[in-house]
C-alpha cells in the first residue's frame, strides 16, 4: 500500500518532511530564465521549461535525503497546457529517482466529474499522471470522495483530505461549531470512517488528512480523533509553525506526519539565512542544506517530545 | 461587469441556460473517434482533438440561442497538457462566437496558490485561459475567495462560490448545522459581504452562487438571503431537477440564476428521447433541439410563477 512505502521512504531517509515544489518566476535563477525565455517557442513554454530544469536540478539534490516531494498544481495550471506539462514531467521525473509524490491539487467534485480528475492523478493508464497522492476538497461531502478512494485501492495510491488547513481564514468555515463539534472535526469523523477499511501493515490509512502546522491546540485534538490517519502538514516554516507545532501532528510511534515546506527550501538561496554563503547558480544545494536543517529541526523536537520512529 | 454582459446574453437569447461542455468519449460520435484516435500523436492527444471537434460543432450550433457555455474542467485535465489544451481552444472558441464561458473548476486555495490558478482563469496574459467566470470553492474560508476576486475587479470577470451543491452527499458538511444556521447558509453570508462592493448596473454582483437545483426549498430560502448573487444552478435534467426546481433560484424580476444542463443537451442524440430522430452525424443539431427544449421548460415555468424578464 502507498502509504507503507512512504512511511518506508521516510524511514529510510530518516526525514518526516516533504518538499513542495512551487516554481515560482522569482525564484528562477536569473542565467536559467535568459536561457529559456529567450527561445521563441511562446512565453508559457519558456516559463515551463525553466520550471521543470529548476524542479530537476532540485530533485537531483534532494532525493536521497527526502522521502517525498509535493508540487502545488496551481503554480503548473497558471501557465496552461505548457504548465501541465511541466507539472507531469516533474512528477515522472520524482518518481524515477524513488520520491513519492504527492500532488497538492485540491479536487473535489462528484460523480463522473470526480472520476475525471481521478482517472488522471489516481489512474493507471498511459496518460495518467505519476501522482501517488493527492490532496482533497470535502466540502461536497461523501459523494466527492468516495471516487478517488476506489481508484486509490485499484491503482495503489492514496489521498489526504482537506480536515484543517493551516491558513488564518481556515475558522470561517471549518472552525464552525455544530452539534458539539467543529466542522473540522466532522470532516475528521469522515475521513476515518472512508479510510477505516484501507489500512496498511504500517496501521496507517491510504485515507490521510491535511492539517496545518500553525493551529497546535486542533493539531493535538485530531491527533487523538485520527490515530490511523497519515497528516499531510503545510504551515512549517514561512507560515510560521514551529517544530514544535508540527510535532503535535505525529504519533507516540514517531510517525503519522509528513510535514512540508516549499519556498523555505526550494527558494532558501534567496533567504537572509543563505544569501552571504550561495549565489544562484548554488540553489539546489541551498536548498539541500536548508532540507537537512529542517530535517534534524523535526527530529529534535520529535526526540525531545519521545516521538521516536527509529 | 461581466455579470451585466451575461444579463444581456440571457435577455438577448430570452434563454436562462448554460450548455455544459463535458465531452466524455462515449458522448463522441464514432467517425469522428476513428479519425481522430488513428492519429499517431498518442491517445490523448487523439482524445483532445476529438473532443474539440465535438465541442466546435456544438457551439457552432447552439451560439445563437443560449447565453454561456460551461465547460467543466476535469474532463480535460484528465487527458493532460493535451486535453489542457483542448479546454483553452474550446473557451476561446466559445468566447469568439460571444458566448460567456463559465469554466467549472471548483478551485480553493490561498495566497500564492490561489493568485497562480486566478492569474490562468481570470487573468489578462497571454497565457491566460479564455474563462470569463469560475467556480470556487469556499472550504478554507474567505483567504480562500479574496485573491480571485481581485483578479475579478481589474480584468472584468466574475466566480460562483459553491454554497449548495446538488449532490446527494452535499448534506455531509453542507447542512450541518452551527448557530442556528446551516454550513451553506454561512458560505451564503460570506457570498454576500464579500460581493456587496462589486454591484454591476443590473443589480447583480460578479460575486456569485453554485445552488443546486435538486433541493428546492434551499432554494428559495437562499434566493431570499442573496438577492443580489446570481445563481449557476446545476442539477436540472439528468441529476432530476426540474424547471419548477430551478425556477425557485429566480428573483421575482425574472433573473438571477443561470440553469445548467450538459449530458442532456450535448448526448441528446443519444437519448431514448432523440435517438429515433438523430443519427450521430446530427449530434449537434439534436443538441439544439434538446437547448431549445430546456429554454421553453424553463421559461414556461418562470412565466406561470410571474418571475418575467423580459
Amino acid at each position: 500500500m502507498i502509504i507503507d512505502k512512504l512511511i518506508e521512504n521516510v524511514v529510510r531517509s530518516k526525514n518526516h518532511s516533504v518538499i513542495g515544489l512551487d516554481p515560482r518566476l522569482e525564484y528562477i535563477p536569473q542565467y536559467i530564465k535568459e536561457e529559456e525565455l529567450g527561445s521563441t517557442d511562446g512565453y508559457a513554454k519558456g516559463v515551463a521549461n525553466s520550471f521543470l530544469r529548476f524542479n530537476k536540478e532540485l530533485i537531483d539534490s534532494l532525493y536521497d535525503i527526502v522521502p517525498a516531494v509535493k508540487p502545488q498544481i496551481a503554480f503548473y495550471e497558471q501557465y496552461g497546457p505548457e504548465g501541465l506539462r511541466c507539472f507531469t514531467e516533474t512528477c515522472s521525473y520524482a518518481r524515477s529517482k524513488g520520491l513519492i509524490v504527492i500532488g497538492d491539487v485540491k479536487r473535489g467534485d462528484i460523480g463522473s466529474t470526480a472520476e475525471g480528475y481521478s482517472d488522471f492523478f489516481l489512474g493507471a493508464k498511459e496518460y495518467s499522471a505519476a501522482t501517488d497522492l493527492i490532496t482533497i476538497n470535502p466540502y461536497l461531502g461523501t459523494d466527492s470522495i468516495a471516487p478517488f478512494i476506489k481508484d486509490c485501492a485499484q491503482n495503489n495510491k492514496g489521498i489526504f483530505v482537506l480536515v484543517k488547513t493551516s491558513n488564518k481564514s481556515s475558522i470561517d468555515i471549518q472552525d464552525l461549531m455544530a452539534d458539539g463539534k467543529k466542522i473540522y472535526e466532522h470532516v475528521a469523523d469522515l475521513v476515518v470512517e472512508l479510510g477505516r477499511a484501507h489500512v496498511g501493515n504500517s496501521g496507517y490509512s491510504f485515507v490521510g488528512a491535511v492539517v496545518g502546522a500553525t493551529f497546535k491546540q486542533d493539531a493535538e485534538k485530531l491527533r487523538r480523533q485520527m490515530k490511523q490517519s497519515y497528516f499531510l502538514v503545510p504551515g512549517y516554516g514561512a507560515q510560521g509553525g514551529t517544530a514544535q507545532d508540527a510535532a503535535a501532528c505525529f504519533n507516540k510511534d514517531g510517525l503519522g506526519a509528513i510535514v512540508n515546506s516549499s519556498r523555505g527550501i526550494i527558494a532558501a538561496y534567496q533567504s537572509s539565512e543563505f544569501k552571504d554563503r550561495f549565489n544562484e547558480g548554488q540553489f539546489a544545494e541551498a536548498a539541500r542544506e536548508a532540507a537537512i536543517k529542517m530535517r534534524d529541526d523535526i527530529n529534535q523536537e520529535l526526540q525531545k517530545q519521545r516521538k521516536i520512529a527509529w
